[in-house]
């Protein structure tokens, strides 16, 4: 795979447009996520307000269960003595899947047990369902989602979170996917598990304190991050894929002949410096 | 799930023999791996030695690769300064499959990409072939392996890794797997991710001691933790599955009707005090 990439053209890469960039800055470095306007409009017009009106500054990563998520927001328990929402949307409609058409999915061929047809969209692991006309985000590595209570229309974007473990497919088409991480993963991951249900922390003293999240937009040129993406539909991603599919490297005794959605890679690399 | 486990009858779970315990003890807790002689027969034998005779003590954690591994062991590259194997083997067979004759697989009826057949044996996620008639261990979440070098037979049980990301199957039938995480994985899935290649800490300083690791056989009792481990065998794991492929609690707005091999929960419990 390193030698596709880097043999690689400018083309096969792109910037992402910082429109659609969070920066969740930690005291251990930044957090870049991506966010999938295509599948959760709503959703993503509220996180650009909420972060342009600094809701999450000084907020917390208040979960992290092991193999699951990690979870950041406001966690007061009294809805009423909650961080305000300023510009935002209290109510939001569940964008768990929307319609296919006109959407460039990218087929991976493999079979998948949760979805009838799995691919990707711009650089995002996906489901497709041909009788039904849906697509919608796939619950990979690094997947971010609008946490919800039980009520179907019940997340605004103020808790989101990071899958840190095996795929969580099951909750594909039952909650709202709202981008992905594309740099900064290892920020997340690593924090200590809670030791509370559900891994929450028992402890407030125990969360992880959120500096800011910012719109990439709005912040100056140079304090972005200089990132690019690779396309997923390409035929070098779909070398990419086959170099995973059946390695050819000499560690390996036995080529898998197959991937699953969520064991593709999707490179993300900073971008030269002009 | 939990009501399921609750009404769980004692014969629905079992004890591990000591003799395929290993503790690893680091200053964070204690961590406590159930081996599989059933697959890794030289493997396991030789990591019983290597126990008893302390290898291990002292020695680090040194690699912990994002979505993917940690590994321990010795990480002298010079083999010649390498800590002494005393009555281990040096060298052992490749056990990345076994004969699946005799063997007791708890057929799990969902596809799978990976392997013809998946399934369950005496806790551990596993593949088959019925063409060929191999059987193996599927490299999911918490699993542990010994790592190898470019040849197949390469690996002695010294340099052990555990799964910490989306389940690697591209593995399964490429590396022996010598047995399971049943505790204490919350405190490898955190280690801080090394920024050398493929994970490996750049300085000495950042990889963290090993105290000992010992076999639950020669650790006093009282000294032991008192695990049990739910059978795989009973019509309450299927039951547990079932839970799984389609939740029943009202959060879930679509049941999934499907689970992959490595989303099967594998439940441990303290024993309770006599």
């Amino acid at each position: 795979m390193d030698e596709l990439l880097e043999a690689s053209q400018p083309a096969d890469w792109r910037a992402p447009d910082p429109g659609n960039l969070l920066y969740m800055e930690l005291d251990a470095g930044r957090v870049v996520i991506e966010l999938a306007p295509a599948f959760a409009p709503a959703h993503v017009a509220n996180l650009r307000t909420l972060a342009r009106e600094g809701y999450w500054d000084g907020l917390s990563l208040y979960r992290s269960q092991d193999n699951f998520v990690v979870q950041w927001g406001d966690p007061t328990e009294d809805a009423d003595a909650r961080r305000p929402l300023g510009g935002a949307q209290e109510k939001l409609p569940a964008e768990f899947t929307r319609n296919a058409d006109g959407l460039a999915f990218h087929r991976l061929p493999d079979p998948d047990g949760w979805a009838p047809e799995i691919g990707f969209v711009d650089g995002f692991p996906a489901g497709r369902d041909p009788k039904t006309g849906e697509a919608w985000l796939a619950h990979c590595y690094g997947m971010v989602g609008a946490g919800r209570d039980m009520a179907a229309d019940s997340s605004n974007g103020t808790e989101l979170y990071a899958v840190t473990g095996q795929s969580p497919r099951q909750l594909d088409r039952n909650i709202t996917l709202v981008g992905r991480v594309l740099q900064g993963m290892e920020l997340l991951s690593v924090l200590p598990r809670g030791t509370g249900p559900l891994g929450f922390y028992e402890k407030p003293s125990q969360r992880t304190r959120i500096r800011a999240v910012r719109l990439a937009a709005e912040v100056p040129e140079d304090e972005r991050s200089a990132l690019q993406v690779l396309r997923t539909d390409t035929p070098l991603f779909d070398a990419v894929i086959e170099s995973r599919r059946n390695r050819r490297d000499d560690w390996y005794k036995r080529p898998a002949g197959h991937i699953d959605l969520c064991n593709v890679p999707l490179p993300v690399r900073e971008a030269a410096a002009d």
